[in-house]
């Protein structure tokens, strides 16, 4: 259990006016308890409440060596798990709940009136997770350093006539010869106009001279995601792509520069927003700035027009302007950003000018 | 969308006593309008209402093409998706949910007193979902040849001092050449003492000769998951294998034998553990006999001790007897087994002989 994770949160939820919390989003356990989970379909929650020490509620078909045995509260599958709760409970007060507890398990306790009320408390714990503390920087550096080494490797295989899916495939020996873990999310490798779509799928598309080769990749390591995107051009660069490149870049390298604690996400994305649109491509830049991310690829934290929170230090979050012109072509470059107390360390090292792969 | 489940849903929840459900399961949503969902962290649900048209309340990112505008009730960022949801209740009435809803969006309902009261529907929707149609009972059969044609062919790879990973691997190119979505989970590829763990990964073990080879593989195509396990041996096999092989054969035959409607599935569970205990090998089959599959490769519906119902015509579920033996070997023989009006049709074709590998 790391006590210093479990008093912030405390200290959130009572900012809040919550003396209780269940936790069940099993990111939210591993970061309190240091050990993984995969529920499935079973009960498992934290229950952390003033003046009580935490209580992990396990199937005993499960394992958590990092919590000591007073802190469990095991039950098996002739029980309902949900149900070995309500002794612990103040039910005379409002109890936090995860914003993704299974309906299945909140109607339990509600039928058993475990609770004067219930408030989704994530928030109190989405704001902790979002500031990443030393041991969580070092790991999250870490990830995005084999990131820049597995983009280098990758780059390395550019060939004529490769297909997008056979470089996703040696991209998964590489990150595996890395010592990475997994991919954070399925990895991106587009051709040419495949490029346009900033989802696409990697297809059986062969690499032709000229074409822009686009990768947006991440890995797992230790629990800890990386996430970066670059886009070199294969023998050559026509007029349109090098614009578009060097707009983009401008609009990554614009955003990047104004970071440090209490600029507002939503002003981030308006920076990068802003060159791309004075330089006539506003509308092709079709999504968000970024997001944030950590142990899992995406966490609570856009980087978005929507979002009017001032970032903190030990924030980390993508920076990912792009140009998209269908059936033509397409543009992304993407950095992880940490925010420190006077600015931001950008995670990745990998240059962003603009490369000719001959 | 399709009325005649819709319909089916209708009934069971009628059954139930509920006039209304909201579903929200992903899956459940692509049953019943024949469209893909990844809705992430946004609202996303159908609501199913006597006497009224289904509503499916979709944020405007997302599109449904199988779905009619006049089904459809859209919403975008700026709105409380949930709360669309609230004119089309009938608030003098108990609401289902999905066991799954998340908190979030119950507890914004509860606060808005849309209903007389929240009940955890699933049941009545997986009972529908577990007696497959003759749409998905093709779409099954196909996914399961597939399975059976990529079994054989993954077999043909196996070859002295090749890894497990290496192995697992190239079945991923295996299953793409034969024209599969993606797999309906990571692939199990076991050499030697690594099959006695049963949920072992593929790793850097090099396979030598006298070695059991199990593969547990499963392949997606066109929204439906196959499943299924072979334990060979390399070179030669020895005594011990040998005897726990024909053992767990026979209890893998023995339970598909019994199949048919109105058989419990608790029975089936006994039938092979039976067969395993009585030739002493009881303790070393540490896991239910199978699982339900279809949409997703677990399913509603285990072939366990403790479930006592009774199985139904169009329910697919694996047949999976295993033994291990920690530290020496272990073997596992599974089929997919879809209940007919009469008995059984086992989904795999490959043959279940005890088979050496030169």
């Amino acid at each position: 259990m790391n006590q210093r994770r479990i008093d912030k949160i405390m200290a959130s939820l009572k900012e809040a006016g919550l003396t209780q919390a269940l936790l069940s989003d099993p990111f939210s356990l591993t970061y309190v308890t240091g050990d993984d989970f995969r529920p499935g379909e079973r009960f498992l929650a934290l229950l952390l409440r003033e003046g009580q020490k935490p209580a992990l509620f396990l199937n005993r078909l499960f394992f958590a060596p990092h919590v000591a045995a007073e802190n469990i509260v095991p039950y098996d599958d002739t029980e309902r798990g949900a149900l070995k709760v309500l002794p612990l409970i103040d039910r005379s007060r409002p109890l936090g709940v995860d914003k993704k507890m299974p309906a299945e398990f909140l109607l339990e306790l509600q039928e058993k009136n475990a609770a004067s009320g219930y408030v989704n408390a994530s928030p109190c714990v989405d704001h902790v997770r979002a500031c990443k503390d030393a041991e969580e920087i070092a790991l999250m550096t870490r990830a995005s350093l084999m990131n820049d080494r597995a983009m280098l490797a990758l780059r390395e295989r550019v060939r004529e006539g490769v297909t997008e899916i056979e470089l996703a495939d040696e991209l998964a020996g590489i990150y595996r010869d890395l010592g990475a873990d997994g991919l954070s999310f399925p990895s991106i490798v587009s051709f040419g106009a495949n490029a346009a779509d900033p989802h696409h799928s990697p297809d059986g598309t062969e690499l032709e001279p000229g074409q822009c080769v686009l990768f947006d990749i991440g890995c797992i390591k230790d629990g800890y995601c990386s996430d970066m995107t670059r886009t070199y051009y294969y023998k050559s660069v026509n007029d349109k792509d090098r614009e578009i490149y060097e707009i983009t870049r401008r609009a990554n390298e614009a955003a990047e520069a104004a970071m440090k604690p209490g600029v507002r996400y939503c002003d981030l994305d308006g920076i990068a927003r802003k060159v791309i649109a004075e330089a006539g491509y506003g509308p092709y830049f079709t999504h968000r700035l970024g997001h944030s991310i950590g142990q899992q690829g995406h966490e609570w934290g856009d980087v978005s027009s929507a979002n009017t929170e001032q970032v903190r230090p030990g924030n980390i979050f993508s920076c990912e302007p792009g140009i998209y012109l269908p059936g033509e072509t397409g543009v992304r470059i993407e950095d992880l950003c940490l925010i420190t107390e006077t600015g931001v360390q950008i995670l990745n090292q990998v240059s962003k000018e603009l490369q000719i792969i001959e």
